[in-house]
């Protein structure tokens, strides 16, 4: 049971934002830009740094939606998304993809422990200094959303089922449309 | 110096948002929401729970720069900001705001380390539940800013009087005023 009365029915995050609407927009604007607008990082890409860090931080809640969402944008690859938020570096991604990772995991420990060399590394890859701000970006908003989730005890569903439903309604309709509370 | 090519000149988030201006309005937005609008905290507390939470985290600038808008609220009280976000439960303060103070604390740890009975505590000195919310919000918003301003190495000035003449131009003008890109 959550730790405030929250609305029925609603699990994690869901619950929060419809408790509190005038965060909830500035919230919900954010995840949009960062996970699903116009990118060099595809939106697969961007809800792997979420799952990853959201796995890290223990947040069953984050964790299994955002690994179902990008699971279902490379084609029900539950498998593909299981080896990459448990050991990226011996997973089939690109060298770019495993250097972000290890910068968004290095930012879920401290924001002091992302070194030079980190950097250098993803940029020795190809990454830009767009793609490397967003990877530390998306990686911070999750410690966010992982505290939020966790830190008020909202309700966390148990079945994959239901994180893989929930998954396509977001991939086939965006975040805005299904999470946002109206203005 | 910063680990992107970032506008010079401005120290800690505020290159960051001046960076990236899709992402800086939702966090205008909410550090606005959180921090500077209507609640039953005063905004020192809130800026209070946001420099604890900075301090544990040891981010420098959102240390330095919250704790100095917080002691420019409660009339340059340097040394009581300094003794509340070291030693909160031996500080002056109300039993209310050191137990949301210590759930501040515990969310930043990790959401799953806050405690039905640090809630309780709260409760029974007072907090709704809108306060338990706001407060774990509040501090896992801090935990983002931290991460987001030493992941990507921005500059910290060192001079105490920096942080106060900056704080003392946010007490006046609010946030959204003095920090956001023009929309």
């Amino acid at each position: 049971m959550a730790y405030i009365e929250l609305p029925d029915g609603l699990p994690g995050i869901r619950a929060l934002l419809a408790y509190r609407p005038d965060t909830a927009r500035p919230l919900n604007d954010l995840v949009d830009v960062l996970l699903r607008g116009p990118h060099t990082l595809t939106p697969a890409e961007r809800e792997l740094i979420a799952a990853s860090v959201s796995a890290r931080n223990d947040c069953t809640y984050c964790q299994s939606i955002h690994g179902a969402i990008a699971a279902r944008q490379l084609g029900d690859a539950d498998d593909l998304v299981a080896q990459i938020t448990s050991d990226p570096e011996r997973a089939p991604i690109s060298p770019k993809l495993k250097a972000l990772l290890h910068i968004a995991g290095k930012t879920a420990e401290s924001g002091r422990c992302v070194t030079a060399e980190d950097v250098a590394r993803a940029r020795e890859h190809g990454a830009t200094d767009l793609e490397i701000h967003d990877t530390v970006l998306i990686a911070a908003f999750f410690c966010l959303c992982n505290r939020y989730v966790d830190g008020l005890a909202t309700w966390t569903p148990s079945d994959p089922d239901f994180y893989r439903q929930r998954a396509k309604t977001i991939v086939d309709n965006g975040y805005t449309l299904t999470a946002i509370p109206a203005r």
